[in-house]
């Protein structure tokens, strides 16, 4: 979470991996636990990025949102911990502007991807999709805040080996079955 | 926002509204300005109930959640805003387990409404449909958590009356219009 992310992107993932039981922290770049939207909402992480262990995880979020992608973008040790999760094969989902980041630190330019339309003009190099969320091996993109669900849904898919059960009972609980 | 409110369902309205210049604040129904989700999370109001003036609102928002809406539920003074709000004509937009709160109030019993499965046994009386958003003159409703986008669509076409450029240029930022 950087000072002016999406809600939506944040919170959608958030939001389906506490209903799935998928342990899940909001990690927050300020030097404070809470961090402000783009639209200026104040929201609490769950703990500071210094305080953060990233060996642990098994998958790493990041949310759009202006200027938050830029933030984003702008700290180093994003893209580090970004390079080590895809060093391990870890999953990376990255929604929005957020997939700017990857072009400020030069990776996974091999991989299929999707993006908001106001930063494809900064993905030099990349090869780009129109639908909404784009799943390469281990990296799921979405296109914008409108794709949060479709985006969270796959990470799910992702995180579960694609549980039937699992996006059967959360469909249900979302209200989205039929 | 109650205790245990459903944090996409408080987040997507806002989010559109602000995307669209639509004035939204979000109240507090706790003494505090901040507001714990169903999932934990802290998400700080714009105001608190007793500083809002509802009198100038031209629309009310409830989100559901557990235990959120039973907290709305409880509170006689959101039935009493409801109340005057439908006297009025104004628009009521309610998600999820909320539209509970106009069965505890006895309002709308004339219209069709949709909510969350968890609630229909306790919405004796209503005319319940299993559409995810329904429209019945100035009350909208939605039926759960994945449907908060339909639902927020369908509040800013009202706030609108269905200016069909706001709609489209709210799609092309959420990356929703194709």
């Amino acid at each position: 979470m950087a000072e002016g992310f999406e809600t939506i992107e944040l919170l959608t993932p958030v939001d389906v991996c506490c209903r799935c039981k998928i342990d899940i922290k909001m990690v927050s770049l300020n030097d404070t636990a809470t961090v402000t939207s783009s639209h200026g909402v104040e929201v609490k992480a769950d703990q500071k990025w210094a305080d953060t262990d990233f060996n642990d995880g098994d998958a790493i979020v990041l949310p759009g949102g202006y200027p938050g992608y830029m933030n984003l973008a702008k700290a180093s040790k994003v893209g580090d911990v970004l390079r080590k999760y895809f060093d391990a094969g870890k999953l990376v989902a990255i929604i929005c502007g957020a997939p700017y980041v990857l072009a400020v630190n030069g990776l996974a330019k091999d991989r299929r991807m999707t993006c908001h339309h106001t930063v494809v003009d900064k993905m030099v190099g990349y090869n780009l999709d129109r639908k909404r969320v784009v799943v390469d091996g281990n990296l799921i993109t979405g296109r914008g805040a409108g794709c949060s669900l479709d985006f969270s849904l796959a990470l799910i898919s992702a995180l579960t080996d694609g549980d039937e059960d699992t996006i059967a009972n959360l469909k249900h609980g979302l209200e989205i079955e039929d």
